[in-house]
């Protein structure tokens, strides 16, 4: 299963277990998977040196986005929160299928959503290759394809002591911006560039690809924020058996991000979803390699002997505790478990 | 878009339409894919010489199987009508991944989901490799992916003038199936024995991979039957530029559906969906070398200059107006685009 869960606080891990086993009684094919179930997506191998990177996700509103949508920013949101799968691998772009199941077909509709999709792809630069079409309550199925050359993915699981914790960018404007989406009252010295630039952030995430690519060699586990900070860095301690220490005062903040108080800004950049950045481990020495050709990269932490996370809020580290799924905007319809 | 329909009568063909515009309107990726949108899967060249076959497939209950449907059925079902995309297209099964959008988590729905689907994974010789499990509506979304060496592709295009049109097996079992499935009132003749076969050609239908295999450098065109016979034999021979006689008399028939009246037979013969048999055009040349690796194969009729579906009922060959895509078994709920 691809992982920015167990978003709904571990009832889904249920469903993990038992597509484990479906995926393990199965005869072998042709070509084992090389990875299967577990990281930001599955790698086959499909010609000596070269892997190809394969992640599905399904997006449907109320859970993933709020009703009250632009189909052209449904479509592209959803493609590029599966595109951040792939970029969380190290993959370059090859192509995505699209499983669209939709109520009816009104033709403004379908040219809207259409035209977000076309808008996402040229941005991440990778193409609609196939899909289907189905009648039924909307669901919004993309899988993504990337390749990347063997022995340059980038896991979840070889964090080390000593490596530095980074991130790809600011964190918290996908809480920021699901304000906007969910048009709640906003803070009066939000200026309308920084409303667009949120909008954006919500509604047109680009996902960290290149960044990916630059990380490939260097970082030594690497996924993208979709569950919140400390959810996610509690996937990359678990998986690779380290502590992560996250330094509270080291977090960046977008310029719009200052418009609301402090505590609120702390709570997004901590725990809302969305965020679509690469969160990843780096040894020391790379960092100058990284920062030359990533400038936002920032580093907001550090790697240690032992386990979960913890959080230096200006009083020493502190533990934080269970499992800080984000559950997306909707609580009272449970959220979701996907990333 | 993947093609057995378009089922829902043509409005569907809107949507493959903008999707066909966001396809093109995408930058080129590092590799580009050979077909793309338009055949039963799309294709992308991983390695010199070798395809990668993706396809892509949601179900939803009311719409491609009924509402009272056991999970490991469902699971099953919607795994061999993903994997039939990839038989039609000549493939080697490798993986597939699910996207699983679920109300609730019931564990004993979910344990009796798990066992049908790793027994479809098992009798199809693929692999589950990834997946997402996400809160809302029942959807399954199926991709799976295949190989096949370059050149061998079965599209649905080739078919000559003078070639056989031949099926992979038994015509109208899905039509009798879904009477079952439906709880319908069945013929008093027909033993146990038979509803036994009928229940497993509904729900547990085999994807006839080995034969698409031995295909492969024979047939002339090929693709799966999900819509019905005359409607997909329509894609045939449109996507062909030919005509297609079928000779009724010819149609091969399961025991068990001898049990209902010659009209009922003849009509899911011809226009019920789900048989998940292949159709394809074959030079006579090869129909000798096919039957003995394909005992079930049965010649139905032969392709002709011209165009559209011809049907020969025992007064000479008649013309079949329009599309005779299969609706499903939900007329109300306006049936489904997909295969």
């Amino acid at each position: 299963m691809s992982q920015g869960g167990p978003s709904a606080g571990g009832e889904f891990e249920l469903i993990r277990r038992y597509f484990q086993q479906a995926a393990l009684t199965a005869a072998a094919p042709e070509s084992l998977p090389l990875l299967g179930i577990g990281d930001d997506a599955a790698l086959l191998e499909t010609a000596p040196g070269q892997y190809l990177v394969i992640s599905t996700d399904s997006q449907v509103p109320g859970v993933h986005f709020p009703h009250s949508y632009q189909p052209a920013d449904a479509a592209y949101r959803g493609l590029a929160a599966a595109v951040s799968d792939l970029a969380a691998m190290g993959a370059g772009p090859l192509g995505f299928t699209i499983a669209l199941t939709l109520p009816d077909t009104a033709a403004d509709w379908l040219a809207d959503f259409a035209r977000g999709l076309a808008q996402g792809a040229q941005d991440h630069q990778i193409n609609l290759i196939g899909g289907d079409t189905t009648r039924g309550p909307l669901n919004l199925g993309f899988t993504v394809f990337g390749q990347i050359p063997a022995g340059q993915t980038l896991l979840r699981s070889g964090a080390q002591p000593g490596d530095l914790l980074c991130v790809g960018g600011s964190l918290g404007d996908g809480g920021a911006g699901l304000q906007l989406a969910l048009e709640k009252r906003l803070p009066e010295e939000l200026s309308s560039h920084q409303r667009d630039y949120l909008h954006q952030r919500f509604w047109r995430p680009r996902a960290q690809l290149s960044l990916g690519i630059a990380l490939r060699g260097r970082a030594t586990a690497t996924l993208d924020i979709s569950d919140g900070l400390l959810a996610d860095a509690a996937h990359l301690a678990a998986a690779s058996g380290v502590a992560v220490h996250i330094e509270q005062s080291s977090l960046p903040a977008s310029e719009a991000l200052q418009a609301w108080p402090a505590s609120i800004r702390n709570e997004w950049m901590l725990r809302a979803g969305d965020d679509y950045r690469l969160l990843f481990s780096l040894p020391a020495a790379m960092l100058q390699a990284v920062h030359a050709e990533q400038p936002d990269v920032r580093v907001i932490g550090k790697v240690q002997a032992g386990q979960g996370v913890w959080l230096d809020s200006g009083q020493g580290p502190q533990a934080v505790s269970g499992a800080s799924g984000y559950q997306h905007f909707y609580p009272s319809s449970a959220g979701a478990a996907d990333d």
